[in-house]
């Protein structure tokens, strides 16, 4: 028997026989001969089919093999410029696990809807390999960049007692009699952690109950939220732009053939090195008014707002300084302005907004008192926050990076929805 | 101004001036000559301050200055062999951030329930820090080793309209007017990624309400699980041994000095190589029946059982081949002793008991639909599961390994609540 390959490598079994286990992508029927798109999970390959290389048997199996079939190819891999990834299988011997009935997803349009409910069988379509392999990429970027940098991964819980910005976005579970909330960030809980490890970050699943049913929103989601003692705002948007300018390098390089696959143009993801432009609030909001935006200073910028701000540059852009009134009551204000804060966001181009949010956070115990305060949270549930800054406060600062926004950044998608495996919508759990 | 250094960076700035910044962990007044013992989250170093090397400012701070203070130090560093890592700082300035009052956790004993209430403080403790530290190093070589190994990160989902094994011990939530579930195991859903990726791995938080009150058992816990298209038992456990051994060599690496903080015995740990034994359900019965446990053929393990079976063994030991009745409905028949599965538990040495679970998974539409009627599971959220058996079905075969179990075994700890920054327990969720 021969030995057993996976497609991804097969360049390094040139002129031997290797069998590929895997499943019938597409076929094309040329009489004695047929042309099998072969994929197993790390690619997909051309298998030619000769009637005279076969037994009848194995042909006829070939001949009759329908799309998604588990099947078992074994033959030559020669070099074949004409077939897609240069490769091919000059097939000697074909058999089928099992043959699949009908299956679903054919190569003609079908709707989104459709789609979504085949889910755990639309991953096996190629734009969705091809998306999940950047994301899985874009992933280990993350955490690579920051487990060389010095950030400890420490994680934060999910099952949380209170809310950390407000409550009517929670999804809310009974905790053997008490409430407990799914978290909506693992900050505060960082910043516990920053004490006890200097530079951390937490990168797990969050949640919101949003009724949002925009292009941008899912009810679960993924985000990687470091944090650091002492640094301050400078030294978060120079953190934030490093990492990001990383995953921009090792997608480009690592997963070239998917962008093409996707149709990216990826010219404009080569200019997404560092240092990024900042801006401030008050000076974005004069970009958004000249692009013929109404906005009031002191209001938060909507979608609209952003990609109109995102627009003036093509490298991502820090828009920092925004009015406190904007943003949640962790965040420092500025002692020099302080109906400003200390906080920014980054801002994809290419109309994808809002990638990162982050800032300074608040290190003095009685502005945190007051701002608990005005912001009408319970006191109580926070005693161990304010610990922090009874014990050895430090000024501080970290962000959350959204991983599927920033997927839908890297992969240029229309609609976050592909970014995720098994995406949760206001109208989806299902599969 | 001195550079800042971190202090596991000292050794590089051997004569040279630098600054910590962080916290003092401990002191000891010598009059003149005052002992700090200062950590920055990265290591602690013993800074030493002789009156007439600062100024009267400086040296009165040193002097008065109390437990987890935040605290800016400068200082020349020196080799010196008596000195806890090697190294002291002659400091040259001192000055305080922030005087802590009272920190409530003194170099004295305290109780569990005191600890635990004062969580986000008690990860500063050199103990707990050791163990985040090896805890955050398990978790990336395990990354490290599926990644280089041909898996793909694909993200299951946390929030599920059904239960994987029975709904008893679910964490429900409303999601928008439907029921929905925290996830037990993303495995259903890493059998639909293995056949669009081949190898897969999700690794994520996992819930069970269960109102289990044992040293073993947390409500939220990380588990990290692959999953293979075309492998069988046999490769599921050559997969096991390989990770185990590597996460294992990576740790005695990597962490050898918090190892050594924990007093762990890690002459016991150099000997977790591969391959482990492996040994069937029936000849682990012996074995515990041997040790004086009382047990039928048929029933599952429990600790007692996993202890006495492990004791025979100065390895992980695999136990396969349980009887079906034990087991989810999943799992794989043996075709040849159909009353038993082909599943397999990783039961780690020194009464740590089971770390892994996993099997071969149940290939056919046939026996498949026949389990779901026997374990009275409602067929119709498992009609997308269904579906991976009609459109090219194959043989596979995956394992979740407990990332807090694990940890435990590994630093050796008395209970799993210290192996996760924030535990979830029966009657813990604060803070």
């Amino acid at each position: 028997m021969a030995t057993y390959a996976r497609i991804q490598d097969v360049a390094q079994h040139t002129g031997e026989e290797v069998t590929i286990r895997g499943w019938l992508y597409n076929k094309t029927d040329k009489g004695k001969l047929q042309f099998l798109l072969v994929r197993d999970g790390t690619g997909s390959m051309q298998c030619v089919v000769f009637k005279r290389d076969v037994t009848p048997e194995a042909f006829e199996a070939a001949t009759t093999v329908t799309q998604e079939s588990s099947i078992y190819v074994t033959g030559t891999v020669r070099e074949e410029k004409r077939a897609p990834g240069g490769y091919e299988l000059s097939v000697t011997d074909f058999s089928v696990l099992q043959i699949a009935q009908d299956f679903p997803i054919s190569p003609k349009e079908h709707g989104v809807d459709f789609l979504m409910n085949h889910r755990h069988l639309w991953l096996r379509s190629s734009r969705q390999w091809a998306i999940m392999r950047v994301r899985a990429t874009i992933i280990r970027a993350i955490r690579s960049w920051l487990d060389d940098n010095g950030f400890l991964l420490v994680d934060t819980p999910i099952l949380t007692p209170a809310a950390c910005e407000g409550t009517s976005t929670l999804f809310e579970t009974d905790y053997f009699g008490e409430s407990a909330y799914l978290t909506q960030s693992g900050q505060l809980y960082n910043e516990a952690n920053i004490m006890a490890f200097g530079k951390v970050y937490c990168f797990g699943p969050t949640f919101r109950a949003e009724k949002s049913k925009t292009r941008r929103h899912l009810t679960e989601f993924w985000m990687v939220e470091p944090e650091m003692a002492f640094a301050d705002l400078d030294e978060c948007m120079r953190v934030e732009e490093e990492l990001v300018a990383h995953i921009m390098r090792t997608v480009l390089s690592e997963r070239a053939e998917e962008l093409e696959m996707l149709e990216r143009d990826t010219t404009l993801l080569e200019k997404i090195v560092a240092p990024f432009p900042r801006i401030s609030y008050d000076e974005a909001l004069e970009i958004a008014r000249a692009a013929g935006e109404s906005i009031e200073w002191g209001e938060d910028f909507g979608a609209p707002h952003e990609t109109a701000i995102a627009k003036a540059f093509d490298k991502p852009v820090f828009v920092h300084h925004y009015p406190t009134q904007c943003k949640a009551f962790y965040m420092e204000e500025d002692p020099e302005r302080p109906e400003t804060s200390l906080s920014v966001d980054l801002l994809a181009p290419e109309g994808f907004g809002e990638i990162i949010g982050g800032g300074q956070r608040t290190a003095s115990l009685e502005l945190l008192e007051r701002k608990l305060v005005e912001h009408k949270l319970p006191r109580e549930a926070f005693e161990w926050y304010l610990d922090l800054r009874r014990y050895g406060s430090v000024p501080h600062s970290g962000f959350g990076l959204g991983i599927e926004r920033t997927v839908s950044w890297v992969c240029g998608l229309s609609h976050i929805r592909q970014t995720i495996p098994f995406p949760r919508t206001l109208g989806r759990i299902y599969p």
